[in-house]
C-alpha cells in the first residue's frame, strides 16, 4: 500500500502543478528535493509571483524511522517504526475574487520489530477559502466533493463535510477559516471490526485508497473551473486590501490551530516547506470590521455560520 | 499593591502614548475601554498610520475573579481568586531603520476564600527587535536596562538578559525574535525565605515593585532616542521588503511560542487588544535567504548567536 500511495501522489504532484502552471500562463514552480536526516525526504514545488498565482506550494513528501517521541504521545503507543507520506497543498492567488484552496492526502503506517504493519490509516480533504463570496463556486466546490465521497458512500459527504468544518474552526475568531469541503483522518481498515460503526459500510484499507485517490483526482475538477471563472474580474485596491486582512486569519489558523503545521514545527519538519501555506502579503488592522450589509459582510455571516452548500 | 501598581501603570500608559504621540507628530493613539464579562477590563490604545509608528498599542489591563480551569492548570493550583494587571505595548515603526519594540509590566494575586493573599509576582521586560543592526543602538538599549537593574542588584540585568534571549527563541527558527532585552517572571517575596538564592538578595514585594517600575520608567530612555535617531533615515523598497518578510518571524513567535498571547487566545481575552502586537504589513516569501556578507545577513548572525552588548 505504502508504495501505490506514493506512487499515486507523486503523479498527482505532476499533474496539479503542470495544470496549475497552464492555468497561470507565466510562473513555474520551482522544485527542491530534501532529505530528512533521519529517514526519507520530500519534493517541494513552490510557485511565486505568477499571474494567476502570487505564491502557492505542492509538496510532496515520504518519511520514516523511529515514531518521534511527541509522535508516540500523540497517538499514545510506545516505541514503534513509521512511515509517512502525503501530498500537502496551498494556492494563494492574487486575484481576490479566485479563493485560497488547501488540500492533503496522506498515508501513515507503523511498524513492528519485524517490519510487520501493526497500524495504518489514511487522511485528508480539501477545502476553499474565499475573499468574496460567490455561491456559485462555493456549491460547485462542494458538489464535486460530494459526488467524489458519493461513490463510496452516500454517508461520507456530510460527515466529512461536518469535520471540515470543525476541523478548520478559528476558535479565537469565532469563525471558521473559509467555507469548508472535506476533512477526513485516521481512516482505518474496518473490515474484521466489529466496531465499525453500523451506519458505514465496512472499509478496507483498498477501499481507503480508492476513497482517498477518488477526492484527490477530484481536485482540479473541484478548483481550476472557480479559477479561470474569477481570475481576469476587475478589483479595487480596498478589495485588495479586504484580501491581505483575510489572508491574517489564514496565518492565524495555520500558526495558532493547525495541528500538522504545529507538529511539524515542533518535530524539526522542513520549515520552508511547511510554512509554504503562508500567504505573501498579508495585514492586520486594529479592530477592522466590514462595513453593514457590505459583500465583507455576507462573507463573514457565512464563516460564522457553516451552510449546507449541496 | 494591586492599587500602587495599577495606578502606576495607568500613569505609565499616559506618559508613554503621550510621548509616542510627539515623536510621530501626526496620528493620536485611538482608546478603546473594554470589560471583561468575569471581571474587570482594560483600556487599549492604539495608534495606526502614523508618520513614524506604522502599528502600535499601548495597552491596560486588570482582570479579577475565578481562576479559569487553564490557569489552575498551568500555574498547578486548584480553584481560587486572582487578579492580574499589567501594561502591555508592541510599537512597529514604517521606517526599516527603526526597530520594532515590545515591552510588558504585570503584577498577578491569588486569594483564598476569606480574600487573603496566598502568592502574588511580577512580571515583565522590555525587548528590541531591530530590522537592521545599528550596533550602538543594541548598546544604548541594553546599557539602559542595566542601569535601571544595577540600581537594585547586579546580578539583575545578566540574569535577566539571558531569560530575555531564552524566551524570545524563535525555536523552529534557531533564532531569536530580536536582540533582546529583560524578561523576568515569578518575582516572589523571598524575604521571608530560606530558599531565596545566595546570589540574590532577599526582595521583599516592595523591592520587585521598585525594580519593576525602576525598568518601566527606563522605557522611553531605552526606546525614544533610537527612533529619533533613525527615523528620518532614507530607505529602499527592498530594506522595506526586508522588514515586512523579517515582520513575519515576529507574527511566528508571537502565534506559535508566546505564552502570554496564546493564552490570552485560548481563555477568551480581548483578542484586538492580544493582537494589536501584529505587524500592519507582512510578507512570506519562500525560502528567503539574505545575501552573504549583507546587512541583512549580519543581523541573521547576531540572531542566531546573542550577543552581549554591555
Amino acid at each position: 500500500m505504502k508504495d501505490k500511495f506514493y506512487q499515486y501522489i507523486l503523479n498527482l504532484q505532476n499533474q496539479i502543478t503542470t495544470k496549475l502552471e497552464e492555468v497561470d500562463g507565466v510562473a513555474k514552480f520551482r522544485e527542491d528535493i530534501w532529505e530528512r536526516p533521519e529517514g526519507g525526504g520530500g519534493r517541494t514545488r513552490v510557485i511565486e509571483n505568477g499571474q494567476v498565482f502570487e505564491k502557492g506550494g505542492v509538496n510532496i513528501s515520504a518519511v520514516h524511522g523511529k515514531l518521534p517521541d511527541s509522535m508516540q504521545k500523540m497517538f499514545n503507543v510506545g516505541e514503534a517504526d513509521f512511515f509517512a507520506c502525503g501530498l500537502s497543498l496551498v494556492i494563494h492567488p492574487r486575484n481576490p475574487m479566485v479563493p485560497t484552496v488547501h488540500a492533503n492526502w496522506r498515508y501513515f503506517e507503523m511498524h513492528d520489530d519485524d517490519g510487520n504493519i501493526i497500524n495504518s490509516w489514511f487522511g485528508g480533504g480539501q477545502d476553499l477559502t474565499p475573499y468574496y463570496l460567490f455561491e456559485e463556486d462555493a456549491k460547485h466546490f462542494h458538489q464535486t466533493c460530494k459526488i467524489a465521497c458519493d461513490k463510496h458512500n452516500p454517508e461520507f459527504y456530510p460527515k466529512y463535510k461536518k469535520q471540515c468544518d470543525s476541523y478548520f474552526w478559528n476558535a479565537h475568531r469565532n469563525e471558521a477559516r473559509g467555507i469548508g469541503g472535506l476533512f477526513f483522518d485516521y481512516c482505518k481498515d474496518t473490515s474484521d471490526s466489529e466496531l465499525a460503526k453500523q451506519t458505514e459500510k465496512k472499509m478496507s484499507m483498498e477501499d481507503w485508497y480508492n476513497l482517498v485517490t477518488e477526492v484527490g483526482n477530484s481536485f482540479l475538477e473541484a478548483y481550476v473551473p472557480i479559477v479561470e471563472k474569477r481570475k481576469n474580474l476587475e478589483y479595487t485596491s480596498a478589495q485588495r486590501t479586504w484580501q491581505e486582512i483575510r489572508r491574517g486569519r489564514y496565518v492565524e489558523f495555520n500558526l495558532v490551530h493547525d495541528k500538522g503545521t504545529l507538529f511539524g514545527l515542533k518535530t524539526n519538519g522542513r520549515i520552508e516547506s511547511i510554512l509554504m501555506s503562508l500567504p505573501p502579503h498579508v495585514q492586520w488592522v486594529y479592530d477592522h470590521h466590514p462595513e453593514l450589509e457590505s459583500e465583507e459582510e455576507k462573507l463573514i455571516k457565512v464563516l460564522m455560520n457553516p451552510v449546507e452548500w449541496v
